[in-house]
């Protein structure tokens, strides 16, 4: 059993509203040093071992689920060793 | 300038519907060795150098604002030298 950590962000040149509200929201709270906020998501798979390379499998389910490719940026790390 | 990641998990005790969803969606394209997903939150901040330790400043804006600490987890890192 592998685990995966899977970093999905927002590429630089797309907008994310939700930064800004977060943004918006700690610079009320008094957090005026903050400049930026980028809000991406971090998935965590638990994949059993199989045969193949583990690397291809994952850029797959990226490519075809976890990520939309033409607005998000993914990267990944795999965790070796992790059992049952 | 530095630029901080937090990481929000959801706890383990609690339930991941979104999760679940999408290991659903995994299995029907064929993956069928991803055992677990978990969905958490990933944020990047730029913040300003203060005098103040950044450290407790961020902890501060998680339990405030971005996680919520009864449901999820936080954990961040600190990227020093991030100049302008």
């Amino acid at each position: 059993m592998k685990k995966v950590k899977v970093y999905i962000t927002l590429k630089e040149s797309v907008l994310d509203p939700q930064g800004q509200a977060v943004a918006g929201a700690l610079h009320n709270l008094g957090y005026k040093e903050v400049q930026d906020v980028r809000i991406g998501k971090y998935i965590e798979l638990e994949v059993e071992a199989s045969d193949g390379p583990i690397e291809t499998q994952i850029e797959a389910m990226c490519e075809k689920l976890l990520a939309n490719t033409v607005i998000e940026n993914y990267r990944y790390e795999i965790e070796e060793g992790v059992t049952q």
